[in-house]
C-alpha cells in the first residue's frame, strides 16, 4: 500500500535523504523534487535522485502527487503548505519534517481541506550538515519519526506510518504540543546550550582561539559539532517553540546555579550525588540502540 | 633515549592505556603497575600488560623506576606523590596525568627533591569509560599532551616529551595556571554543563525518562555521553579548579541569559548572528584533525 508518487519540497539534508530512500526502500514509483534555489536543483539533477524537478513553484507536481512532504526550514513550512494545499488532488496526503509542530499546525489551520489528509511529522535524525549533498538513504535507520496528525483517526495515518517504517524508522504518534515539550528538552535546549558555550569560549579574553581548537578533545568538540548546525533552522525553532524552550532553560539555569554553589562551598557530596545519577540515563540510551558505545575509538 | 623502566600508579583507563603503548611504541623495557584495588591488579595480570604488579604500596618498584607516572584520581595525586618521592632514585622522573595542574603542584611542593625531576602532565584524551579494560594503546594518537614542568629548564623535559610523542601525542609545554584556565573552558565547564542538563532533563516533570531516551538523537545523547564520565574524577576537578571553573560558568550564564532575552523578544537577528559565528570554530577543529567529519553516519 505504498504511495505511488511523492513530491518533496525543499531538497536539503532531510529532503534529499528521503528522496534517496523512497524508491529503493518504500516502493515509491515516482519522486519529484522542488526547491526555491537554482543551485540546489542543479545539484539534485546531477545526483540523479529525482524523476523530475521544479525550481520555484511546485504546483505542477503538487496537483498530481499522492504524498507531499515539505522539507524547508521551520519558519517557511506553513507558507509552503498554504501555497500548495489548494491545488492538491483529493485523497492525497500532506506532511512535513519540521523540528517544531505546534506553531506550524496553528499557522496551517486556516488552509486545511476536508479531502486532503494533513499529517505533520518530524524525523529525529540529522547531522550538522546542510544541503542535498549531505543527505544519505540510511539517515533514518533506527531513529524515531514522530507523526502529529491533525485528525488522530485519519485513514491515511497507517499508510504514512508504513512509509516511515520502510525508511528504517520507528514511528511514534504524538500530540503536537507534547512533541514540542519533549523536543525542547531532548533537542532544542541542548542546541541552545551548545551554541551558547561555544560562543562563550570564543569570547573569553583569557583563552585564545588556537587554544580552544587545540585542546577541544577534552569535551568541547562535541559542543562545537552541535553548534555547527544550520543557524536559520535553529533561529526558527527557538522563536516557534519559545515557551517550552524558555521553561527548560530556566530549570537548567536553576540547576547549574545549585552546582555552582556546591563548587563554591566545596560540597563534594552534592556534586558526586548529582554526577552519579546521570550515568543511568546514558546506559538506557545505549541499551535502546540510540547510541552505540565505541569506547571512544572513533571520535 | 627512552626510559628503561616505568612504574604506573593507578591502573585505570589512562594508566592501562599508557601501559599498553609504552613498550611497543616508546621503547620502554620494563613496565610495572601498582593500584590500591585487588580487582584492578587481577585484571591487569589477566590482560598481561605489566611485567610486575603491586597491590597497595609501590615502594619496591618506585625505588627502581626511571619514570613514574601517577594515574590516580586528581584528588589523590599529591598524596601518592608525597608517599613515593622519598624512595625514588636520584635522577629519576615523576609525572602524572591529572586533569588539573595548579592545585596538585601546590600540594606537592613541600615534598620536592633536588635530584628528582617533577614534570606533571595531562594528556587531553579520554573516554567516558573507566578501569583497566577500557584502556587501549591508540588513546593518545593525534591528541595533545600538556606538560607543566616545575622547573621549565628541567633537563629531563626533552626525554619525557619524546616519550609522549612516541605514544602518538603532540606535546605542549605550559604554565600550570594557564593550563587550568584553558581547560576550564575546553573541558571542565563543558562537563559541568553536560552533567547539569542531563540532570535537568531527568527531573522535568513534563517529560518522562522513556521519552528522553527515545528522542535523545536530537542532540541530547551527546550530552549524556559526556555526563557518563567518572563522577569521582569530575568532583575532584571542579573542587580543585574552582576559580577558573566558576569564572567561565558565570560568563556562560550571562551569555545564555542574553540569548534567552532574544528568544523572549523574538529578536531573530541576535540569534542568527550568534549562531553563525560558532560555525567557524567547528571548521577549525575539523581542520586541525581534533575531529573528523563523518557526516553523522556512525553516531
Ligand atoms: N537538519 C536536521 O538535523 C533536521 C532534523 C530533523 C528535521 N529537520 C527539519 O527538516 C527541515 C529541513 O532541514 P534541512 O536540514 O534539510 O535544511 P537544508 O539542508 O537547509 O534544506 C532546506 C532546503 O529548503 C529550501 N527552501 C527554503 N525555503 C523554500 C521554499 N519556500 N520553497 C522551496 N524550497 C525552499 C532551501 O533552499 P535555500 O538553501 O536556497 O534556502 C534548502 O535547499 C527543517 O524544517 C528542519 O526543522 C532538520
Ligand atoms: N578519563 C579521562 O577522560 C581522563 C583524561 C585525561 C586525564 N585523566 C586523568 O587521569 C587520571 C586517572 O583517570 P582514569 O580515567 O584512568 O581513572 P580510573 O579508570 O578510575 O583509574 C584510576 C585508578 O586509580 C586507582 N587508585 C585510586 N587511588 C589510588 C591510590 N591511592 N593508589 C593507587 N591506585 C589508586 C583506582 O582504584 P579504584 O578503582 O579502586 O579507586 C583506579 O584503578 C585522573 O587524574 C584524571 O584526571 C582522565
Amino acid at each position: 500500500m505504498s504511495f505511488d508518487s511523492l513530491l518533496i519540497i525543499g531538497g536539503g539534508l532531510i529532503g534529499s535523504s528521503i528522496a534517496r530512500a523512497a524508491k529503493s526502500r518504500a516502493g515509491v514509483s515516482t519522486v519529484w523534487m522542488a526547491d526555491k534555489s537554482a543551485d540546489v536543483i542543479e545539484t539534485i539533477e546531477r545526483l540523479g535522485i529525482a524523476d523530475g524537478v521544479a525550481e520555484g513553484s511546485a504546483h505542477h507536481f503538487a496537483s498530481k502527487a499522492d504524498l507531499i512532504i515539505v522539507c524547508v526550514p521551520p519558519g517557511k513550512i506553513a507558507e509552503v503548505a498554504a501555497d500548495i494545499l489548494p491545488v492538491m488532488k483529493a485523497g492525497s496526503v500532506l506532511s512535513d519534517v519540521g523540528s517544531i509542530k505546534g506553531a506550524v499546525i496553528t499557522a496551517m489551520r486556516p488552509h486545511l481541506r476536508d479531502d486532503v489528509s494533513v499529517i505533520p511529522g518530524h524525523p529525529i535524525a540529522g547531522t550538522e550538515f546542510s544541503g542535498p549533498e549531505a543527505g544519505f538513504a540510511e539517515l533514518f535507520d533506527h531513529r524515531w519519526c514522530v507523526l502529529t496528525p491533525i485528525n488522530p483517526d485519519d485513514p491515511a495515518l497507517p499508510k504514512l506510518t508504513a512509509f516511515w517504517e520502510a525508511l528504517g524508522s520507528d514511528v511514534a504518534i504524538m500530540d503536537p504540543d507534547r512533541h514540542d515539550t519533549v523536543l525542547a528538552t531532548t533537542s532544542h535546549v541542548p542546541h541552545l546550550i551548545a551554541y551558547t558555550l561555544v560562543g562563550t569560549a570564543v569570547d573569553m579574553e583569557t583563552v585564545t582561539g588556537d587554544e580552544v581548537v587545540k585542546f577541544s578533545a577534552g569535551g568541547f568538540r562535541d559542543f562545537t559539532r552541535i553548534a555547527a548546525s544550520d543557524p536559520v533552522m535553529w533561529r526558527d525553532v527557538f522563536l516557534s517553540n519559545r515557551e517550552a524552550t524558555l521553561e527548560v532553560v530556566d530549570r537548567f539555569i536553576e540547576d547549574l546555579t545549585a552546582l555552582k554553589r556546591a563548587i563554591r562551598w566545596s560540597d563534594g557530596e552534592t556534586l558526586l550525588d548529582h554526577f552519579a545519577k546521570t550515568r543511568d540515563i546514558r546506559r538506557r540510551i545505549v541499551e535502546s540502540g540510540q547510541d552505540e558505545p565505541n569506547f571512544g575509538r572513533d571520535d
